[in-house]
């Protein structure tokens, strides 16, 4: 009773190459034989190799990215056939998650050489470069950038459902006039070409027909999508992919762990290996009723924010500063919370009452965190960082830089200022050095 | 044609006391006469007092809060009449804006003495204390705190629809049994006073019977919200409210600048006259088709993040880098912004190449910003500033301070890594000193 | 004792034609003379007209549109002396707020007609038209775009420093040369023109000098930034504008309400003349410095985030479920609040004991909101609404629609599931259909 | 050469009893042994247990819950050894990643019987209850809660270092002093107990000893967090935890994938089995500096929005309105997706003039998605779905609700309004009814 395990509909060799793996193909042409059957509605794993089939490896020279074979690349897993999808459906794809494979936590950004596929910048930067980088959980960090690590914007580089024979002959026809005009001094484009071939299961003569009609993948294509390197159609994302063929003929690949816009030194995600969960939807007619001629997508909930949480949480229980055990008491909890701030403050100069005066209107965040583990209410503040002009972090406060000049709050007439930090006009409680309550 | 102007239902002055204006009151009761009229729909202006009614004032002494007048607070502006609204209906207040008036730029944030007010926090912090503090735009700083500058979550502390004389009976009623069982050394609530009673435009045997019966407006209340003081009920929030007698008698006030969770100090967030913008919408039959026993809300969609933008944004244009100009050429204005944001990457010490592939693959944001004023193409990259581990934000790079040891990418064989950050290997374009690009 | 308001350093006038108001202009030239003097680490308002100088109307026809002189646009406040400014320094301009006048609370967006400004879909769509949008506060709605409402990310178009005789060179040269080599059926640039120069205060033959030579303000340009047409360079930006000339001469104009990424209609943001509220300090050498051969900014903390807020937020009281009133007891408050939500989720389907479960796992916001008004503690809880598949916002709820089947969780053996949305087994608290609690 | 696995420190097994397992344990004492040793800086994976050692069942009944043995919960794994930590340090914990096992991919929500563990609304709704949770990837839906999915804010309710001698004695004394003040009606804390006592791989006497001085695990305590079941200390946050002992022993335990403020219903988050990945660092003497009494935590980067990305993406590519393949035009694929939202937006109602005006004013994002995969540039247009006040996603699109009232922009005099929608007046390019272009 109850699901515990996703079907996994392709897995993927490391040990043999992608060319003989008949799950993988690296061309769009509608006559690629299914490397597999997926239900409409379900939720299923797809392994993926690296764009380049594993040429890259995980060293510390570029010479393996200078010499890439770029007739090698690519490799798509699929096509697969989703029940019931027809020409003219859409395809939803939502994406659940994307990783990489647990034992192969690694991958790589790379500059092509000028001479071998170049890049946005290559008249400027014509060598050939490279970086690895290492993933922890949502984080990665290279040896070769330091001093860098973010979480990974993870997505698919590639996907989408095969062209039907006329979808692909407009796609030749328009690519083959642009080539014919071409007056630039560099490749505008690459027409179909039988060289390193892979068409899944095909046999041999399939395979030389798809070699000479098949679409290569380097381009995203307005009917399909494709290549499209888009850096937010993440995890969560809800893509909408029209059917040219029956079965729709999915495939997927080109993993990333993260891409910046543009993806501008061309091999320039974080290009790596791993498993893609997605749930797949057909809706019937779809193409007509939305009136899509590109597919469109709706991103998903979880678009990291590209840096720690902006505010550090305080935590308090319902024991107070006597001591005393309170059965429970949120107020009590919250009321520690509040000087557990106060006393960190402290550190940077603040007064107790200026901090006291600060967190009643500044934009602290108090939650009731836990309610239920007894005796112990648990509450919790959230100080912002960014409304103080200097860096009241953990890492500033262990430095322990010169504290500011803070001045002084305005206090009422009498009250010595020496005081008032440590406890307060008439206060029965007042601090000691070490910053513990005494009596 | 054409609306141009908002109505401003309730001008308050600050040249006579708050009590002697007719369109404010400091009790909850049915009775207060409406202050004016608003229209189901309209969007309409309300000036408010501080929650003070003027007592505290912008100098540099807490002798003010110390002895503060508790029973001349609160006063609210309204009741308004809302047309249409009867007992059993639900009024949708929208909070379109709040500001402060345009000549009176402050606010204040208060602890009261422990013997005349108190707080959170009284045991440990008896002393009266306050703090200035002063806007400029969206931000508020204070001269009592330095070092914090921060943008305020603006919203009013009290609003809510008068009692019925039953609801309000219930009230009385609870609270005089806990006052009755009180066995605390202090107030645990306020009954009904006679001593300072501001009902608005009432003549003087109906303010006589108001002082009697009407509610104080310290405590929210379940049965209509009131001085709920929620930070996060600010711009753009749609509140839905109970309404109990006929017409609403809507009143607001006690403005905030801001505010942390709790309002620790009681007179605790930034206090400040101004102005809201309210739109007003009556949902008829709405409590029990919502069964609200008490109001909700949606918050709005402009709550600060309480940080700078979080990126570093370049600005390119479609001149390249010879100077030579473009004609609204997307790619080479995108080029330029890249480049402007490897030039800015090398004063921390980064070669040109390992910031190429940086960009290539971090999660920048790469945007067109302006694609119609010929002949310029002008493209922004927003660079996220929290993926380094040290700080790479212009003061940081203005302060000069050593650059960390960045190691290098992997290069192919044979390029010299000192060339490759000045141009790279064959490039025809190599980098001075000055950082200019030259032939 | 303490500032109460800011410094207007420019009023612009309704009444009389922009060209006859000294403190605006419409050229970029170095000697175009000072409209008025800003101290470093100022603040200062500067009022500016709309960028068409009040030649579009609040009207229904776009016939002004159609019509526009083109060449009596863009008239900009300033240029400003900043003190201690000089070539070579950044000044660093911190958008402190922007907003329209308060009795011209309209915009609109203009589609240009093809044969006078067109736009970047004007082969597509050639006819002039146009939008007047009305503001309410943080919002903004059209007449002529039905059905749309949303909060503006509210900025300037057109900010900048003068360029020196030497940058303005550059400028009329490279520009030149794109104009002489055009093949093209429409203007690629605009040469300086001497037709409608306003140079503010400048005498008749400096005008005639600064019309010969002045650079037209259409397109943004690398070195100084103008009009970059950035949509979040907003409320809390900071920009880094280099300084070419002695006192930096800085100008801004061309407010928007909004505007999308492009501004693809070329008048195509929301247009609107108001006040922009600034400071600025001057950093010296910061050109070098920072390398910067274009501007950079740092967007501000208050992006909208362009939807409502996407929780229901319930507020709780520590008034007990049997009305009983309790003193401050965060608690009763925070259970109250849960029962609240549970209440409102009955009318979609659920069972009490389904959202039991639900606020217990599901990512509510626990909020102690409000802890210093005796004796009603005040919490809120925030659900949040898009982890249903069904709308559950109060306009749904109101709308009566069916019930979904919403099954049941498990129960122990025993339970009859029809009693325990009534209370539960063995309760002494049973719920009447009209929600209310009894005994 | 790279690292390609993260090292698992801490195995469990589904197969035998959690109390035989050496490396859990159910208490916090001083001495129980060492589970395995951590170096200074190092990042490993540690499996978990669910909190109850699996006494839940992915079943449909709630007896499980009902008859919990409440003595048999919360094996923790560890205490680890975090080598040089010595009393007086911190330890910083950096919550990498925590994930369900793939082959384990569900969790549960309880609500305790009343008369056996009970919970925050015990007197309201005393039955035992459950809701089994699916994962599929970063979603959990419930066949129990029907109608609801959202992505998990993932963490452990439970992290700390051991108490010292002195530190236990402390919670042993306080909390036996609340049970002898206790005149409630339920247990208000639980004292040391000698009843299935789990000391990981202590021998029977130590074994003995420790269940008669061990602390229970239920409450968190303000010395070491401990149970402190706080939402989002989730995958990115780092905590600093005060270290009592030579080594630290931290242990953790009771995953949730997701948890609401307050975890009311006692058993309440989605309880689950996982692998937690950590780093760990050590702060010398950080108590002291940072003068900490309870931890502190900064939150991670990836909370997620709890809904779907408010934005509908249109995707555009460099091939033009007439077919014609462009090379690397990022103008012409702009355009494009600026032409698939407006035929998206037709269906709606909006005239294409409409949507070309409200594309130039409302804040869409425009992303150059793709500049690198010849011939084709992709560039994306988002549109955000929340300014308008109906529902413009696909499904609403796909529903064919009847279409508003959208009205009119304005026009220049002499435009038929019937012919705008289809391409304009003079316009060469009209479009059919089946929206596609034709010339």
């Amino acid at each position: 009773m109850g699901k515990s395990e996703i079907r996994n509909v392709c897995k993927v060799s490391f040990d043999k190459p992608a060319a003989e793996q008949p799950n993988l193909h690296n061309r769009w042409h509608p006559d690629i034989p299914f490397a597999g059957t997926i239900k409409d509605g379900e939720t299923v794993k797809i392994e993926c190799l690296d764009w380049t089939g594993g040429q890259i490896k995980n060293n510390d020279s570029a010479d393996d990215v200078k010499n890439v074979d770029l007739t090698k690349v690519h490799y798509l897993s699929g096509p697969f056939e989703i029940e019931g999808a027809e020409k003219g459906d859409l395809l939803l794809v939502e994406i659940m998650d994307v990783q990489p494979f647990q034992d192969q936590l690694w991958g790589f950004t790379g500059i092509f050489d000028k001479g071998n596929g170049g890049g946005f910048l290559d008249e400027i930067y014509p060598s050939a470069a490279k970086a690895i980088w290492d993933f922890e959980g949502i984080f990665c960090s290279s040896r070769h950038i330091p001093h860098v690590k973010f979480a990974g914007l993870i997505h698919p580089g590639i996907l989408g459902c095969a062209p039907s024979a006329e979808v692909l002959d407009t796609w030749n026809t328009r690519e083959a006039e642009l080539i014919a005009a071409n007056k630039l001094d560099r490749d505008v484009a690459l027409p179909p070409q039988p060289l390193n071939v892979h068409a899944g299961s095909a046999d041999e003569a399939l395979t030389e027909k798809i070699g000479k009609e098949g679409a290569r993948t380097i381009p995203g294509r307005p009917e399909h999508g494709g290549n499209c390197d888009i850096k937010n159609l993440s995890r969560g994302s809800k893509v909408y992919l029209p059917v040219h063929v029956p079965g729709a003929k999915f495939s997927v690949g080109d993993l990333h762990f993260s891409q910046g816009d543009g993806e501008i030194s061309f091999c320039g995600a974080i290009e790596m290996a791993g498993v893609i969960t997605i749930n797949f939807k057909v809706i019937k007619n779809g193409v007509a009723d939305l009136a899509l001629k590109s597919p469109i997508y709706i991103p998903g909930p979880v678009e990291p924010s590209f840096g720690p949480g902006r505010y550090i949480y305080f935590e308090g229980f319902s024991v107070d500063e006597h001591g005393k055990q309170h059965y429970m008491d949120v107020a009590v909890a919250y009321r520690q919370t509040s000087l557990r701030c106060i006393e960190y403050l402290r550190r940077f100069g603040y007064s107790d009452y200026q901090s006291y005066l600060l967190l009643s209107c500044a934009p602290v965040q108090g939650h009731v965190a836990g309610i239920v583990d007894i005796p112990n209410a648990c509450t919790t503040l959230g100080l912002p960082i960014d409304i103080f002009d200097f860096d009241i972090s953990p890492t500033a406060a262990l430095a322990k830089t010169d504290k500011l000049n803070m001045g002084s709050c305005a206090f009422e007439t009498g009250v010595e200022e020496g005081r008032v930090t440590a406890g307060g006009k008439n206060s029965k409680v007042s601090f000691g050095g070490g910053l513990t309550y005494k009596e």
